[in-house]
Order: C-alpha cells, then sequence, then structure tokens
C-alpha cells in the first residue's frame, strides 16, 4: 500500500496523534491540543479522511505505534468512520470525539457511528464536540504510568473546583 | 499490504459482490443472493469485517472491480463502517444495507453510519434490513446498461401488482 | 391521464432525470446538477411534486425510461414521497435525497420517509441534503457501463485525496 | 392509464372506503370496519398499494368520490405514502393510519411519513396502530351532517365513560 | 362549573371554530383562519387554555355543538392537551395543529401528545405548525355535505398544480 | 357539572390520591400503593380517565384539597393528559408517572406528554413506569411536615445501603 | 470529608435551596427564585457542580436538613447528575431542572439523565429549563404544610386564568 | 465519612476495578472480567450503588488511586451516574459502561448520562452493554506502559481476523 509519498508530519516528540476527518474539525478539535500543551504532553496534530484519504488513514493507523504514538484522538462528524477505522487497525487507545459537523443530524449520526463499535474494536467515546475531554482523557490514560501527570491532573481539578467555588461566592 | 494469503474467494462470473461484516448477517444479507439468482445476475458472497479484518476488507475494495464487480452490496450493524470505507476506496457503486443486529440500538446506529456518508463519498442506502431491496438496485443498476434486466423488472413489478390484486380479491 | 398539455421540459440528450418537490429544494438539488455537469454528464431538472401534482408525476415517472433517461435523482422534504412513488412506476434506479426543508422536523421525516421503502421498491437514499452525492452515485451507475466516467470517477477521488493531504500541510 | 381491468371491488353502498398497503396491515385496520359496522356506516375494505399498485392507488383515488365515497381512511407502515397519495388526488377527507408493521422502526416511519405532509395536501393522522380511532373520526365526520350518528356518538362516548366507572367501583 | 362571565365570543355564524392554548401560537393559527376565509367558511378564533383555563376549555368543548359549531381546530404546543381533552368532551371531529412553541423540543412533545390518543377519543392531528391543512381539512369535513366546497377545493387544488407547473417551467 | 352520580370513592383517611387512566395501569400504579401502606401513609387508588370521563376527572380534581388530600399521584399512557390536567385544576402537588402502555411509543409519547408543561402548571414527573419512585416522593413532600416520616425515609434508604452492600459482599 | 473550609453561603431563612452545576445555568434558575420571591417563600441560590466539586455537592446535600431547608431545586444539564446525587443523599424532596446548556444535545441527555432515576431515589422533574415551574412546585409541597401559600397558589392560578381571558378578549 | 465499616473487598493485586450499579448488572459487566482474565491483567468487581450507596461510591473513588488501582470500569443503566460521578472524584481514567438494564429507554439513557460529561470530567465511554470493549479499552490503557500486553493485544486482533476468515471460508 502506497499514499502517494506523502508522510504524516509527525515530529519527534509527540505522544499523542491528534487527528480529524476535515479541516473543518479544528476549531473543535483545537481544545484537544490546546489542553495537552497545557499539561506539558507532546503531540502531533493533522488531517486524516477515513473517506477521502483511505490509505493514508491505513497507513498513519498502521505506523502509529512504530512512531512513538501512546495515545490518538479521532474527531469525526457524521457518518464519523474515523476512530472506529483507526481503532480497527492500531493496538494503541483510540478516543473518538463525535463533532457536531454541518453535515450532521445534531451530532446523533457522529455519537452513534463513533460510539457503537462492535466487540473487539473499542473506541473510547467522549461527549459531542467535547475534544477538551479527549485530551484529558488523553492525559489521564498516560498518567497512568507517569505520576508527574497525576499530581498535575489533581492540580487541574481542584482549580476547576476553586472556579465553582469562586463563582458561588460571586452569585 | 498483506491480508496473510487469505483471498476473497470470488468466482470468475461474478458481477455483484456481497458483503457482510459478519457471518451473523447471513440470514439477512442471504435476500440480496436470492434476488440476483431471481434475475440471473452472477454473484459472490462472504464475510468482510471493516473493524476486524480492516486490510482483508482494503483489499477487497481495492481489487473489486478489477477482478470485474460491478457493484458491491454491504451490510453492517451498529456502527456500520464497512459500506463507507469500501465506497471510500473503489469507483463502483456501493450499496448499504443498515443490519439491525443484535448489538444495534433499534437500528439507529446502523442506519445513521452508514447513510450520513460526507460529500464526495455516496452509498446507496437502502432500508433496515431490506438487502431484497439491495439485490433490486444493483439488478437496476446493471438493467442502465442490459435491456433483458429491464424486461425482467418489469416483470417482476409486474408479479408485485398481481400478488396485491389477487390479495384484495381474497379479502 | 392527462396533465394538461404540460410536459415534463426534457432535452434530447438528458440521462439523468433530477426533480424536486418543490422550487425551494433548488438550492440543496442544484449540487447534483453541479456534479453532473461537472462530469460531462448530460441530465434535466425540474420540479414535479408527488402531492400537488399527482398526474404529472405519474407521467414523469412512467415515460421516463422511454424518454432515454437512465437515472432519476428525486429530492423531497417533510414526508416526502417523491423518490418512492417515482421508484414505483419505473424500473430506473431512483437516487433519493431527503431534503431538510422549511417543515421537517431536522429531517428526520425526510429520511424516514424515502428509506425505509418496502421490499420490492428500492430507493437509493443519500445523506440529508447530499444532492452532491446523489450526482456523484448517478455517475458510478452510468460508470458501470462507460469506462470513461470510470476513469473520471478515480481522477475526481484522487482529487478529494489531494485536498485533503493539503489542508493536512497547511495545518 | 388503465389498471388491467382489475375494478375496486366496491358495492353500492360504502360510504367510508378503508385501503390498505399490505393484507398484512388488516389486523390493525380490520378495527375501523369493525367501528363502522357499529354505527351502522356503510364501508368498504380492500388493499391498494401506493408502491406495488401505483396505478391502481391512482385510479382509487381518483374516481373514489365519484363512486359515492365520502371519508377514506387509509393504513400503511414503514415509508407510508398511501394516505398522502391518496390525498393528494382526491379532495375526500383521508384518514392516516400509522402501521407498526414489521419492517417499521418502532412506528417512527410510519408515523412521520403520514404526518408531515406539506402545505396544501392534509391527512387527518391518527395514532399508531389507532384504526379503531380512525373509525370513529370517520363517524364523527359523516355525523356534521348526520344527526343521527351525533346521537350514537354520543352513546358510545357515554358507554366509555361507563366502562371507566366500573373499573373504578371494582378496584 | 362556573368560569366568572367570560364567555366564548362567539358570533352566530360561525362553523368551525379555531382554539389555541396560547395568544403566541397566533402567528402559526391565523393560517387556519386565512384558509377559511378564502373557502367562505364562517369562524370564530380565540385562545383557550387547557391548563390554564380549565373550566373555560371544558364549557367551550361542552357548548361547542350547541353553538352551531360543526368541526374544532386546536393548537398547542409542548405537553399539548388542549385538543385532546376537547375532543373527549365534545362530538365534534376536532383537528390538532402541533405548535413547535417555544418551550417545545424540537415539536415532538407537541406531535406525541396530540397524536397518540387512546382508543375512543381521536384527534385528526396535522403536521407540525401545519394550521394551513388545518383550515383545509375542515373545509374538506364540512365539503362531505356541502358539493360546493368540493368544487372549491377542486379548484384550489389546481391552483396547486398550476403553480408548480409554472415553477417548473421557469427553472 | 355531573357526573352521573358516581363519586370518587375516598375513605377518610385518605391523604394520598392515587388515580391512573386506565385499570390496566394498575399492575404499575400498585407499587406506589405499596410504598405508602409501608411508610404508614394513607391513600385512596381509583381509576380517572382524563379522555373517557373528563367531568368524572374534572371534580376530582377540583374536590380533592378539600376531601383532605395532600398529594396526588397520577399514571397515564400514550397521549398522557390525566398528570397535567389534573395539576390544571388543584393547587395540590401533582406527581406524574409516564406509563408504558401498550399503545405507547416505547414510553416517549408517554413522557413528554407528561414532564412537558408549559409555565404555570407544574407536575413533578418522575422515571417511566416509577410507581414506587412517586411512592416515596409523596412521603418526601408529607415529610417536609412531618418528622416521623423523615425518620422513616432515612431507614428506608439506609435499608437501600445495606442491600447493596450485601449484593457487593455475596459477589 | 472536608471541602477545603468553604461553605454554603445559607442564610438564615432560607427553606428552598437552589442549586445549579454551573453559573452559566443561572438566566434559566433565576426564574425559580422570582416564583419564591413572589410567594414569599425564603430561598438560597449558589453553584454546585456535582462533577467539578463532589465534596462541596456532598456536603451541601448531607447537611441541607439540619439547615432547615425543606426543598432543594437543582438544575444541570447534558450528564445532568446533580438533582439525581443530590437526591440520593438528602431525604428531602429534590425538584430538577433539565437545562438546555450548549453542551447538550437539544436537552435531550439533560431530560433523561435526571428524570429516569433508578427505582428508590425519586427526583421530581419539571420540563426543560422550566425553573418557574419548579418554584411553583415547591410552594405546592411547602403549602402542604401551610395554607396560606395555597390561598397564594390559587390566587396565582386566578391569574393565569384573567390573563388568558384577556388575551382572547383582545383577539 | 464513614460508610458503616463496609469497604469495597478488593485484593492486594488489583489494577482493575470493575464496579456496576446493580448486581442485576453483573451479567453484561461479567464480560469486562473475562477479557481481563484472558489478558492476565488482574481486576477486582463489585457493586457500587451512586444512588443507594453514595458514600461508598465516594470512598471507592477517592481511595482508589491509593489502593493500587491504574483503571476504573464502571457500568450503569437508566439516569446512570456512577461512571461520571466517580470520574469527578478520581484522576484515574473511568470507562463508562451504558447498561440497557430493564428500567432504561432502550438504552438512550444510560448513553446520554454517562456519554455527555461536561468539560474538564471525561468518561470514556463504549457501546452500549459492551463491557467486553470495556475490558479491552483497560488492557489497551495498560499497555501503553506494558509491552507483553501490546503483543498480546496484537494476537487478539489477528484471532479476530482469523475467526472472519474461516467464517468467510465457511460460507
Amino acid at each position: 500500500m502506497n499514499d502517494g509519498g506523502k508522510k504524516p508530519p509527525l515530529g519527534g516528540l509527540g505522544v499523542v496523534g491528534i487527528i480529524m476527518g476535515s479541516k473543518s474539525d479544528l476549531p473543535v478539535m483545537q481544545d484537544a491540543a490546546d489542553v495537552l500543551r497545557e499539561f506539558g504532553v507532546s503531540y502531533e496534530i493533522t488531517v486524516v479522511s477515513a473517506h477521502r484519504t483511505p490509505e493514508r488513514m491505513f497507513n498513519y493507523a498502521k505506523e502509529a505505534q512504530g512512531r512513538g504514538l501512546k495515545v490518538i484522538i479521532a474527531g469525526a462528524g457524521g457518518a464519523a468512520h474515523l476512530p472506529g477505522m483507526v481503532a480497527s487497525i492500531t493496538t494503541l487507545p483510540v478516543i473518538g470525539v463525535p463533532v457536531k459537523s454541518s453535515n450532521s443530524i445534531d451530532g446523533w449520526d457522529s455519537i452513534l457511528s463513533i460510539l457503537q463499535m462492535p466487540n473487539g474494536i473499542p473506541v473510547a467515546t467522549v461527549a459531542l464536540n467535547a475534544a477538551k475531554n479527549a485530551g484529558l482523557l488523553a492525559v489521564q490514560i498516560l498518567a497512568t504510568a507517569d505520576e508527574s501527570l497525576t499530581v498535575k491532573m489533581q492540580a487541574y481539578k481542584d482549580e476547576l473546583r476553586r472556579k465553582v467555588e469562586e463563582s458561588a461566592d460571586s452569585l
């Protein structure tokens, strides 16, 4: 299989691969990148379409682990096959972000076509458009072997708490 | 890419390829084969799982046209990626059959993940479990270049009419 | 049956008939025409309402094949009966485009009333508002007997791929 | 237009026409007939399929008023086009019964494809499988010009009330 | 029972009663009135809330027939009880208009709470916001005993047809 | 208003009124009665149909407070108007139990027609078929003025906890 | 358990506690407070997030009764766990307000995750965004032991009626 | 906080905690345990109800990491708060299994109340009843730091492929 010499533009340090089915998903998927940067986790981000670049998708998934990725975050909308197809090819954990894209029916198609994977091939699905949570889940996964990330995650949760308390005080 | 020496068991005469994501879809998908046989259209039928045999799926779709197939009928349930992924790889028309499989949520996931394909990659979707209609649609497609099939299709429709009239008479 | 002397305005060269239930569907359905023109496939486009012009619909479907049409693309919204009724009358393959019209409930009624045809009468349904995919599917159907269209379709798919790769490079 | 010599088997006395898309709808639709008999309203009942016998459907609707029918009750399931198509052809009031047939998605397709008619062509839709209510609605319609039916309808409602009161007493 | 001296402001000529659960439904429900005026059918129009004026609703329904009404059109949104409750009290045919009001969940609650009436108490439900169709259905009902209305209804349908043909010509 | 001499069979001690739209709802609604008996709260239980006995319903709701009732629990299915209509007439808190009756569409109609009440007229809705929770909620309401019920409710919750712990131990 | 010294800012007079999962729910939840003020019922209002401040939520629920609260109104959107979790901890009646927040799927997630509580732990759910009805329900609950509130509630209902009658007169 | 001396029955070797809201979820959740045993991953399994044992749930989540757990799998049905609440308390990755329990509305409530978590608190949701996939996802997460598990996972996927190929051969 050959994808015409195009290679996924991966730097050497990435441990999380963020992919999306269309560049129009970027405003949603950027949240995942921002969270990872906040936690000091290296990542790469690119466009990989299951439907328009199936070989690129195949190669990306096939080579992901060898290239040093630990977790893949895949976002797509409508009949969203990218997360599930990548999960079918790699052994890495794949986090799926259902995107409420312009061609989606209020997000139901995005959710069901990512979530309802058959036995044998899980996709860790997060809420509609919840790329931030996908980033946090990737951090939690990496934290199972990196205590410093656990510490940061606890601090993150403490900060969430503080903000709620502040907003309560301001009421 | 290599799928371990296994090759799709295609005979030389098939013009319609019927594939399904799991052997458990056979009771539904058999209807497509039965219709094709009834119209004298050659076909092959096999199991190709997008999620459990992604390379086999990829190869099947890639080689379909070269092997003489004219139309592909693909059935799957739940997060049903098979029809859409095959359509992304081949230029042949792909007919998708949403299967109400045991892991499906009343068929909604099957329907939406087959129907809601993005612009550029159509799947000709038929009703839930309607493999018979998938077979008929394949015949209609082949009939655009084969007048004898048009004649048979008209006869088929006449027979549908006759049966309704008979059931009306029996009321 | 008589439709008042009005005849569908078909030119001699059309091989794809594009019809829609209301002129208000034109902004959606124009995409089908644009794709066909891009592939050099002749077409006609007109308004045929199943509910407001049932005889015109009946005549259109009845005469379609004799007038040289090979494929019919029918778009409608709400309780969308046009694609299914045309399919009940002609032996040509009918592609249904569920339109998210102003009176539709988020498109669900359009989808279900086009997709869920009974056994015997298939409609090749595409995604909500996906008239472009309807046009592409019509090309794929015609390509089963026209190798030049297959070549063009492969080029179209290559172009889809190239655009994704470019957008990936620009990220 | 010609439906092959078959004519709807209408007796001279019928004022309500009950039609259904398939003989398999009879167990549901029989309730309409039973109610009409109970109220002494004459009726005919037959199978008319919009999809398998479009000309028969067309003729049935076209001739209904001339043959003395006052109201049409039409039941169908799945992509249920029969009620709406008949309503598009006749000026008679058409009552639609969404049938939860074996190929229906829990009845949602039946309901939406009957209920969501466009402006200009109403169908008086009753609840899923509620052929009894279709019969009662037909009686109410006829009662607008027949006081004896109003009297019977009031008695029917009184009987409903009495039965509830009895069941309350038995608790 | 006493509703405080307020009486429904009915003129002597009304044969169709149009009621709505809230004045905010008026922009939708006005379409029913406009159709009736177009057909020369007298009507009254007022606000009757099942939930905020239950006694007024009760009295309206109880007295409707005696005051000369032949058909009631009732529109409401959300948990829309007005059409069904009026139908439970009067023997007149009741046409229900599900309104997509601001508190409705995309209209689903309005539709289901009007359509899904139990056996014994039909409501003739039309499409979401389709007050125009409610008016037309009322005319069809009255036309069962008034041939002049049938003639007008046929003319109305002819006009619908002409408009589609014109829009087809203008394409 | 007169309901024919039938009076709701209320004993002198009832503080919770349990009503249901049909005797067929009794297997579901009995759970509410059982919970109330368990907590020593007096109740009455009867059938009151909004649609088949509107005057009985009206009278029941109108007289409820005067007869000493403190809370009303109303269960119904399909287009379930009983809880909302009773709430429109009485000032007592009304707890609505959506019943998944045989004519309901998987319970969605029951839920939406009870839950989605307009501003001004609340119904305290519990889960589908959750008459037990309706009973518990009635106890919680009465407990706001009866400390002994609070003590019993705490004991009930402790027992729930103990049962989970036992089932955990048995695993 | 310790929530860092932060205590819910409750004044001495509150009998209804209004809490919400996020300050962004305030525009919706303010309606509950406004109704309570209108009826002269004291209340407190604050932000308590089940997910971001679980200990604060736990403490709030645990201490609610001891602090003199009689009823809790809890609003939340998306996977809305606040009402149910508070109900699991306190014996007070908990009224749940499903909020159609920006991350909600048209409110369906908010409704189902509040309404569908298991047996043993009721939440009195009101309509989507219906915080006003939550406030009214709280008044009705308190009115079971406070006749002056019943009088006010009857006046409130009378005023609702008067407004409908006025809007009817203005039509 | 004190849960009455009951402690979660955790052995020393567990790295995955499987919890469920009710013992009736065991037939579904057992699949997760079976997969973990197959991969040689130690686990514990118990019942923890968010609603009936909130303190036990709180303690379980609070202590999970300290007790050596790396991943938590939580299954629940209906208004399923267990996965999200546990995720709100621990920093460990939480995998949610929506269970189609007897009180669930076809699983929709289970899915939405687990999936649609707000920003900040992810739950890795798998398909309805897909406890097997939850187990596999836990293995994939642990495999990010344990190459032997990656090898086993690749073997597992190879075995999935082989089974499909065998079923294809047997067709």
